[in-house]
């Protein structure tokens, strides 16, 4: 096969992209190989060498412990858990959460064989064993297997007496409410709040 | 910036990529390093470094002039004059066409700043020169700015009596009338041949 052949047989293979996407890729990098093509060969490359993952709680990043995990103003007494690192970078653009993550690499799944043991769970107990986390957030998708998954760490954490929520479902910020999947709207509703 | 970031910045630059997917594919990358990342980052350095543009036609590939160009058995007296790379290829991947291709490089764009000699059309008129050239096909796309350079790359071939064909309008293969756009219908009609 040609090297351009095997590059794009290679790049069809992304999420998100297909063959007709992986040519039109292809053809503008090699219309800029200074500007872009070398430049992208070579950041590949120092992420494909560099980058760790934190043994501590699962995150990508340039060191191991991560730099959450090393960062001493964050809350340690709080661990949100979530399912993948996406989810964990997703939180931290919020800037909503000032404590430490765990992720799970994944959510149980009888279909696609995860069992619990395939998943950091052991690890996110031991983590608690020191007895300075008070909170557990499990920040999991609302899909069954999230749902599933969340409903299994909490009955594995029950017996260390630790705080155990989740996130809440509603009405997204912004959102109108003729939009909204019934679900959705029944969750918000039952959650409602006292005004002022 | 980190190797992470860095590399996510260069791939959300890629056309139909933005920082979502972006950071979608580097997390699958990086899940993936030996079956995935280090093979793309092999390929890529071998396109990077081998792929030549064919002086003759401008289309890519391993060897200059191309394979198609060298290729004895195709019709050398007609070519088929193509806006990009991505036609030509799309042309081959029919078997529609026997003969020789010309990748103009673009069209003419008064807005754009793209003028003739911008393009290779010069290139093309050398190219008939030898008189082995019969008939030269105009494949561009159905757009003002393809039109234009149809009409003017006609007017350019005008003194050189080859004969200059455009591709024909009409309905899809697999279409329906009613999904169709006014201007292909009208098009299809005033094209309209007689069956049987």
């Amino acid at each position: 096969m040609s090297p351009l052949d095997q590059l794009m047989n290679i790049l069809a293979k992304l999420p998100g992209l297909g063959p007709r996407s992986a040519r039109r890729m292809v053809l503008h990098m090699l219309k800029r190989r200074e500007a872009l093509m070398l430049p992208m060969i070579e950041a590949m490359t120092a992420a494909a060498h560099q980058v760790k993952t934190c043994a501590t709680c699962g995150n990508l990043g340039g060191s191991d412990p991560c730099e959450i995990c090393r960062d001493q103003r964050r809350d340690r007494s709080a661990i949100c858990v979530v399912e993948d690192v996406a989810d964990l970078w997703a939180l931290e653009r919020s800037h909503a959460f000032k404590g430490l993550y765990h992720v799970l690499g994944g959510t149980l799944s009888a279909l696609e064989g995860v069992r619990p043991a395939d998943l950091r769970i052991d690890a996110l107990l031991e983590r608690l064993s020191n007895g300075e986390v008070k909170e557990v957030i499990l920040a999991l998708n609302a899909t069954v297997e999230g749902q599933t998954t969340a409903h299994y760490v909490t009955e594995r954490l029950e017996s260390t007496g630790i705080v155990v929520s989740k996130l809440a479902h509603g009405l997204p910020v912004g959102g109108e409410l003729d939009y909204l999947d019934d679900g959705t709207l029944m969750a918000a509703l039952q959650a409602r709040r006292k005004t002022g």
